[in-house]
């Protein structure tokens, strides 16, 4: 299939073409390279399936271009502001780069009959509940940008599917990491380790409690969703089995790169991190289950592997 | 209290001042005049708690002048494009003046500190559900670009409250009739009369069912509950206690306009008026109820009503 990546040259969307070009389709990548990075698909530019525009999808014009020029059959749009605790200082940031673009997307895809989107949703769209989160749960109370972004784009891509016969699997994320991240809790602490290897600060308590998927999981299961649910309207929630403590992760870390018992570990307090982090959440992982796909690292192993990969790439 | 209403010259607006005027409010009205009409609020003029600006809310900077010389204490935002018909094709109208419009206003309240926001919401952010809805319903799935925008509104408005300490009131209001209604279908059907007394036209097969509140009634519902619910973030249902068939809502006009009889109703066929069009939808009332509100009139009486006050603003 002939397949757009927006926000291909970014953490999550470069592991998604490595996924995808390995699977054989042929592949056509935007990003503007605000948070993406040439590097991060350096060994895939000479793949002749393979095509990369340095692009701004908030451009709409060049963006019909591309559209009108490919021929797509398919969208998976990952732009987005990923970086969850910068959006809670400005409203606007994920205003443009999560939820318009996505409805220059649709547009684009509107109208050149591209039929079938494939989104990168949040758990954030829910915003803070006790509750196991299955994916009809309501009320949808986001109290980050980047939820409040996410759900608006859910909720048009919801009424492009109604009117003009697209078809849509949105996916909810859960927390990620892996290689080539470039925000998150593992770039920060390992950040603040290179700069001094005696203390790091962790933004909260620690005891802050969620599910961490590891990066190839998630593109895997991204995939795996895309091709086996046939319904026009397709919602999944996707992580890992279990959750891990913030303070585990800074542990894991500094086990991982030697440190531990030589870096004090503090914290900043108060049960969340930032005005817009939700301290924990747990996913109902049982419709995925169903459709046959499960993660095979827990977050513990999710977070140790990042932290291998990330300790190369960080320069440690 | 001294209040913004915008959208205040527009048919729920222009109803919503009358009530806020007259119990002792000041009151500052913004308005486009792109749907809402100075007839509306001509009556209001003179009245020394009363100020009127014709004013776009896209246009930020005229906001944030107002806002900054007026020491608003809350906002009623009602600005919209009412019309969720026209929405189906334009896919942007709804973007700008449901969404943006709102975006705009909460940077008003945000950069000025006002806190209390009472947002004009709809039951078409629910989309299509045979299920009573309550307000924690899920999952939320507009099948319009109305109910997409609306949707948008209200999840800013939730990432507002829970990071800059407002407070809001969202308003899930149902299928609204009363005097100075300049859309809906007592607008179109009434129109097609005064061009031909032969034969309507409804668009649909007439089933579609929906809960239909007198104008004067909303206004009302609403103020109590921005007056009684004292959580940081209130959801409310309002609507009748029951619902009207659209075939019946065409008898009405019929009877009302001593056209009984004569008068050949033909109906455009298929389950829904127009592609977002939700065919038919229940309410759960209870939140409202244990607030202390219900309304007086049942469907049947605030369309007949309506009716009644409508022809002579029609000219019949």
């Amino acid at each position: 299939m002939n397949i757009l990546v927006t926000g291909g040259a970014g953490f999550i969307g470069s592991h998604l073409i490595d996924l995808l070009l390995d699977q054989g389709h042929k592949l056509t990548c935007v990003d503007n390279l605000y948070l993406g990075r040439i590097k991060n698909i350096q060994h895939r530019l000479e793949d002749k399936n393979f095509k990369f525009y340095k692009l701004d999808v908030l451009n709409l014009k060049g963006l019909k271009e591309v559209f009108k020029k490919s021929g797509f059959s398919a969208v998976f749009h990952l732009v987005a502001n990923s970086d969850i605790k910068q959006s809670s200082t400005d409203t606007k940031l994920d205003l443009k780069l999560n939820f318009l673009s996505t409805y220059n997307i649709l547009e684009a895809m509107r109208i050149n009959n591209v039929r079938d989107i494939v989104f990168a949703s949040s758990s954030a769209i829910f915003g803070e509940t006790d509750k196991l989160i299955t994916e009809d749960a309501g009320p949808l109370m986001p109290i980050s940008f980047y939820g409040a972004s996410k759900l608006a784009a859910e909720a048009y891509i919801s009424a492009y599917v109604h009117n003009f016969g697209m078809r849509a699997w949105l996916i909810r994320f859960p927390n990620v990491v892996g290689g080539r991240a470039t925000h998150g809790i593992l770039y920060d602490l390992m950040h603040q380790l290179k700069k001094n290897v005696r203390r790091i600060k962790v933004l909260g308590n620690g005891e802050q409690e969620k599910p961490y998927l590891y990066v190839k999981e998630l593109v895997e299961g991204m995939v795996f969703i895309w091709q086996k649910a046939k319904n026009n309207y397709n919602c999944f929630n996707l992580g890992p089995v279990s959750t891990i403590k913030v303070s585990r992760i800074a542990q894991i870390i500094l086990e991982e790169l030697g440190l531990k018992g030589k870096t004090l570990i503090e914290y900043s307090g108060g049960e969340r991190g930032w005005s817009g982090d939700v301290p924990r959440y747990r996913y109902s992982l049982d419709k995925v289950k169903k459709l046959g796909w499960r993660a095979q690292l827990s977050p513990e192993e999710a977070v140790r592997l990042s932290v291998r990969e990330l300790k190369k790439e960080y320069g440690f």
